[in-house]
């Protein structure tokens, strides 16, 4: 691995400062299109917008149709080696809209910081990739390695058709090493790397009880929908949130020496997390390596959200004929999405929660790991020492999701991460954000990444 | 008590359907002013409406001021007797607005049954009162009562300011007998008359995590607001959804040996309710006595909605940092309204749910009862079986609830209830509705209970 020259070095950090501008430019149209996967709002518009940016920076481009939105292929330059970035160009919703500041779909600047919905998520970090090509280019003069785009527009709503996508266009996909979509500096502002992802479930919980809603006298004797849904939710966890659905646990790997070993390297993120955001007391009250552990090695159940009855001001005497919590379950290496949905029907049957059903909104979210050791993966390790000045923070597995899995084992590639995000970068919330100096650590790294082979 | 003989009876039956058009007529009006107590919104204007009606047929109104809506006092004619009706004008919010097959606010006639919020609870019963006055008019040239009424606009909201009302307007007041504001047939289509009401407390739980949602990954760590509520909800009761609170069944009274003899009277609800509202299985699996027993005398802790997080289409991989449950809690005599918050709270505090709040919306509801060998209440049942042609059901106590305990505490009289609702009526509910053969039935009823004295 060839070391980055102190010139070098310097000649890049003044090409990324020149360069923001133009991703600021770039970033700002596409922040503007309202492409929310959940609601399949404005997806072939943002789709066509990503085709002109990627075409501006000299990439041919393609699109295909997985699922319900288009998919953009990109490709540029020769080397002896590819790599291929997967993104996405589909957002959250931006509910609760009276939270935000500002508008969402306006990238506005506030105190070092660029807001909006995306901003993270992922089309800052596309953007930020693109910056980073256009550094080495301004640097080397050209690109050492011949570059693949694959930008979807269904991660949002768990990547549903990517993997399939994937399979069938491997030959077309064929590559070397694999930049991931998303990254972020850690709690303690230090580069963070991943070896890989969380799988995740995406389902509701219905609870009918009544054809329709009735005066809540009848609560004496009438099943209420709000109160079954509660205490078929609460029958699935321990009093500390740990899922105890029968067979769930099947399949988890059990912690390797080097995943032990990571563990002990990682700071205690329970204490700046509680200060953060203002929490009483973290799940299990754990902290320190417990806590790391729980974050990065446990399978979660999740409530995004219930709705049930009368939730305006004042009361309504109502007993709720339905409610509905919508849920996402995270797992982890090797347990199987697909079995999660029978367990819990198998759960809810057992326990007599008869007038409880569970519709799936997807299932296909498989966890996934990649090798730390590998010379792609170590290469990036090395440059986040040399762009940040800091040790990264290297995670077995990042807490998140995506369809990561499906890329390593269809292209066979290693599968690396680094990114623009901070820990107050609100992703999925409100006010999300990026601060411009990790925008420009971040472009950094990644034209060094992209600066030679490995 | 005075027996009616079958030319009289004819008559009254002859000028209660003559008078039909007339309640439809004023019903109309009264029903098209959205009075909803729960979010203000035009209780001026209906108590205004409430006023007019009264005085086309003759009353004296005055217009009182309590809590956040007028109190209307009316007085007409004079007799040995006096006679205090109790109605609302206030209506419950119309909400969800798309399961309406016609305007909540237009009265409109489908299938021998008038549709409206309001239809019932209670507009239609107030006007209904005016239609048995008008019979006896027509019947007996006068009526041989001195009749008062009382009519306010945030019974729906848990009348929180009628019971000062009545203690310190208790010499204006006086009278010799109390008609309740609310009556029906019960599911077997007997005319049902009640010595009781059960008591309401109303009820914010709200769990607050986090100081903001979260991206759900750190579901495995970070306490999830709806999750805690769901599991704080589901510690108060058992899995039959009896209330396990420490105190909260305090001070309820054992059955007498009449209640064990209403209850062997009355008929096995359980199964027209369960067939006509598609409910698979009662709470505790009860049917015929039990089911009776528990609807009439126990008290419910009832969800009447819970929101958090994202309720949309798809799924949102957020973690919600707030959830909102909204509660009534129905007690029966002698439980203590003012004990049940505080008793939440240390149920709450001892079983480590510091992240929850309990919000007071209403703590005022005390429930009551009246003797059911009270020659008026004699009277009203004794009519009941002239006017319908069958026996009564006679309950100790209705499940629904009302301000009763300040009539009786403060007034010292029996009171008594009749009326016009149906258990297919939709009381609180879309597509609230009368059938027009009970609202006849129901002012035949109340006019020969004002036809003569006790």
């Amino acid at each position: 691995m060839p070391p980055i020259d102190p010139d070098t070095l310097k000649r890049y950090r003044e090409a990324v400062l020149a360069d923001f501008p133009r991703s600021r430019e770039q970033l700002a149209r596409l922040v503007a299109i309202p492409s929310i996967s959940a609601q399949k709002r404005a997806l072939p518009e943002a789709a066509a917008e990503v085709r002109r940016l990627l075409e501006e920076e000299g990439f041919k481009t393609e699109e295909y149709t997985a699922g319900s939105a288009p998919v953009v292929v990109a490709e540029m330059g020769e080397g002896a080696q590819t790599v291929l970035f997967y993104n996405h160009y589909d957002v959250q919703p931006p509910e609760p809209l009276d939270l935000w500041q500002s508008d969402p779909f306006v990238l506005t600047e506030r105190d070092g910081a660029m807001y909006a919905r995306g901003a993270i998520d992922d089309k800052g970090h596309l953007i930020s990739r693109l910056a980073a090509l256009r550094a080495v280019k301004a640097v080397r003069g050209k690109i050492p390695h011949r570059i693949l785009f694959v930008v979807e527009g269904e991660e949002e709503i768990g990547s549903p058709s990517i993997g399939n996508f994937v399979r069938d266009h491997a030959a077309r996909l064929k590559c070397d090493a694999c930049i991931w979509e998303f990254g972020t500096v850690d709690i303690h502002d230090r580069p963070l790397i991943y070896g890989g992802m969380k799988g995740v479930v995406c389902l509701d919980l219905v609870a009918r009880t009544v054809d329709r809603d009735l005066h809540s006298m009848y609560g004496a004797v009438v099943p209420n929908a709000a109160t079954r849904l509660s205490q078929a939710l609460t029958s699935m966890m321990d009093a500390e949130c740990t899922v105890t659905i029968e067979g769930f646990r099947d399949g988890i790997r059990a912690l390797t020496p080097e995943d032990n070993a990571a563990l002990d390297a990682l700071g205690d993120d329970s204490i700046p997390m509680r200060k953060n955001h203002n929490i009483q007391r973290m799940l299990g009250g754990l902290t320190g390596r417990e806590y790391m552990k729980r974050l990065i090695f446990e399978p979660v159940l999740n409530v995004n959200g219930i709705s049930s009855g009368y939730s305006g001001e004042g009361s309504k005497t109502v007993l709720p004929a339905e409610a509905r919590a919508k849920l996402d379950i995270r797992l982890v290496p090797d347990q199987d999405p697909a079995r999660i949905a029978p367990l819990m029907r198998a759960h809810l049957e057992k326990h007599g929660f008869h007038d409880v059903e569970v519709q799936v909104i997807e299932d296909g979210g498989t966890p996934a790991r990649t090798d730390l050791s590998n010379p792609f993966v170590r290469r990036c390790i090395e440059m986040a020492r040399v762009a940040y000045g800091k040790e990264p923070s290297v995670w077995p597995i990042v807490p998140g999701s995506g369809p990561m899995s499906s890329f390593i084992e269809y292209l066979k590639v290693p599968v690396s991460t680094f990114g623009i995000g901070w820990e107050g970068g609100r992703v999925h919330s409100p006010n999300e954000n990026f601060r411009i100096q990790d925008y420009l650590d971040g472009v950094l790294h990644g034209a060094l990444v992209m600066d030679g082979g490995w």
